[in-house]
């Protein structure tokens, strides 16, 4: 059974999610919402870089700059 | 519940917030307005780059230079 | 009460503005006119870059180009 | 008779697959669904770019950034 | 009384303009022809760039690749 | 006579081409589909880049990375 | 009298044009189709980069790449 991308996205909300954006840096947070155009909501976010991290908390990202996410675990929960 | 992302903007009107874009600068202020595209309009913005910061005051943003948005203090006020 | 961003800029129209470009060139000029893609007509312009400043009178941009509008002068009047 | 490129893609779910995505990073893993956009789901991925590889179990990528797939053994299975 | 920048371009045929792109390139010539996208036909055309410049004669642009358009002595008549 | 592009591409299916792309890799292999984003199917694909080249296989390719398409031979069969 | 850029690229049909691409290519060929997108098929086409030439015959070029098409001779026969 194939599962839509964004309808799996959808069921991730509320567990721990780590995006890959285009300019190469990473953020992992809980996951707290999502649209249409992939725009998300994470709390208790943090960002790594090359160089650094830091603690942002609440983040909005456009989604237009989401390459990947995947679980921080490195296995998402697969939803049934 | 989960927290749709524009939403989420809308509510953080007249709350500062920090702005990371696509050319790496960074631009802090007080919300004052936001359209379907995510152009923004802040208030007493300061913006930082590598190099320097300096104060701008008023600006408006087009939508489609932002990476992410997040509370300058590491956390954002949880609307409900 | 929250600004339209769009408005906003409508309103500015004949005040001097600064924009800051994709291509890291600054523009300042007084603000003739705008559409709704952020197509811009700029007056009396100056075009500023790391290397060297001139004047090019009359201009009118591609709003896609556009990263930022401010004052010149670090605050916008607001309008009410 | 001619493949239909989109086609493909979905008769692929539940075969591995390679990516390879704008940003030179390689993901090979289990096609677990695709949409109109070609945003993919992947199980069980990894990651190679120059420097390193890494597991990152299931992945959801959005399709602005593939630029080709194809199967990692250098053959898909050509559907009839 | 704003001014639209696109009725700027239109009003400006058989005027020299001058076009800066986003590969940096400059190209001065005699506007004779714009559509909505901002495609733009020029004539008698000089192609600057920081190493050469050379005679283009006629040519049809992209709209998406311009930046800015102005006059090439600093100052565009301004239409009435 | 013009030659409609989109027209001359699905008359190319089953004969081999070379696409190269954005990121300025080669890919040549033998045309089985093409959709309207000119998102491809090629069968029996080399990849060919400034370092090395491989085989593929059947590969699908997302139309907006392609720049042009043309015969390895350097002539494309005129279809009449 | 004003003239349409797609109109004139269509009346250039059967004579030989010069395109420079974003990619800073250059291409030389007959121009023998276009489309609403700019998509253009060019025939005994060269390519020219800055370290080499060499000839490609029959090819399909995707508009989005273009950035300028002017005669090889660098006049255009205006089409009247």
């Amino acid at each position: 059974m194939a599962v839509n991308p964004t309808h799996l996205v959808e069921r991730l909300v509320s567990q721990r999610v780590t995006l890959l954006l285009k300019d190469t840096r990473q953020l992992t947070g809980k996951l707290m919402g999502v649209d249409e155009h992939m725009n998300l909501v994470l709390d208790e976010t943090d960002e790594t870089t090359a160089e650094m991290s830091r603690h942002l908390g609440r983040v909005v990202l456009r989604g237009s700059n989401v390459v990947t996410l995947h679980s921080p675990q490195g296995t998402l929960t697969k939803p049934t």
